[in-house]
């Protein structure tokens, strides 16, 4: 079995990443947010959906002044919520040396809670 | 290592499978649906239920007019965040050379932009 | 290829658990709740936000007497859709002999039909 590990470090709002799996031919790669106010999702890379994304979280796990986790002086409750909600992490599988999507599939990472360096491990294994 | 890739089409709305998995006896194998309007989820074969989740689903992620992917012709701006809320794929641990679910669990595909063939990839790992 | 399994009962209502990933150096777990109305999630330890997220869940998934899912005598189809929201699995990356997460990432089962004895398979595959 190889595996192959890498880790990509952010400082942007939104960022698409193209993964280098040289080597596995047959797997599946691993794409997860070393972060607990992040997402790593696959879905469409067109502007105006990703806007309509952000608008509809917003709605779903708004900004309040009252959660119980701003008590320790954080103000990032709604930045979890949208995490829990989209999710850390994505699995895909790599077949014949390259990432199998469907042709619209995108992996995205998405930052709620921005403004300081962030993580992403990206983790090949197969063959 | 061994690995096994199936890939389903489907043109119905929902979706039920079974996986073959001859051959992979300690592994696991990742589920995941190919387009960016659809779900792929562990829960219960229960009709009630999924009438359930759909109208839930429904209500969280409406349709509506003024989404702003809609601007690009498309009119399925729900299906996608639909999609997002479940999730594309899953990831099923295969012990002595069976899926290791709980008694209840079984996977399904969500489809929220059907009437056209649809992919689904399953890819086995282990050994 | 090696690959560990275990697997854990609870009879409580949350829990945080460190994983026996011995003898694996390289490869990723799968920590995976084998019930249809619990969730695995990573995120922080903190009890205001587990807190805020019961709260926020039960928002977004209230308990309904009217789900069609009540007619075949269950009363937890809030359960399930929380199951639904939160996601029953996660992968975690284990790089180097240790679970490869982020400073603040804990792994969390949350379940959502307690006051029953209830299983987790962890699968770590790997090297």
């Amino acid at each position: 079995m190889r595996s192959a590990t890498e880790y990509l470090t952010f400082n942007t709002r939104k960022h698409r990443e193209y993964i280098n799996i040289s080597g596995i031919r047959e797997g599946m790669v691993l794409v997860s947010a070393m972060h607990i106010t992040a997402a790593v999702y696959v879905n469409d890379a067109e502007s105006g959906l990703i806007a309509d994304i952000d608008e509809w979280l917003d709605g779903l796990a708004p900004y309040r002044d009252d959660y119980r986790h701003h008590r320790t002086g954080e103000t990032n409750g709604d930045s979890h919520l949208k995490s829990l909600l989209i999710h850390h992490e994505v699995i895909v599988p790599i077949t014949d040396g390259r990432l199998d999507l469907g042709p619209w599939q995108q992996i995205y990472y998405a930052e709620f809670d921005g403004q300081r360096p962030k993580r992403l491990v990206i983790k090949a294994m197969g063959e």
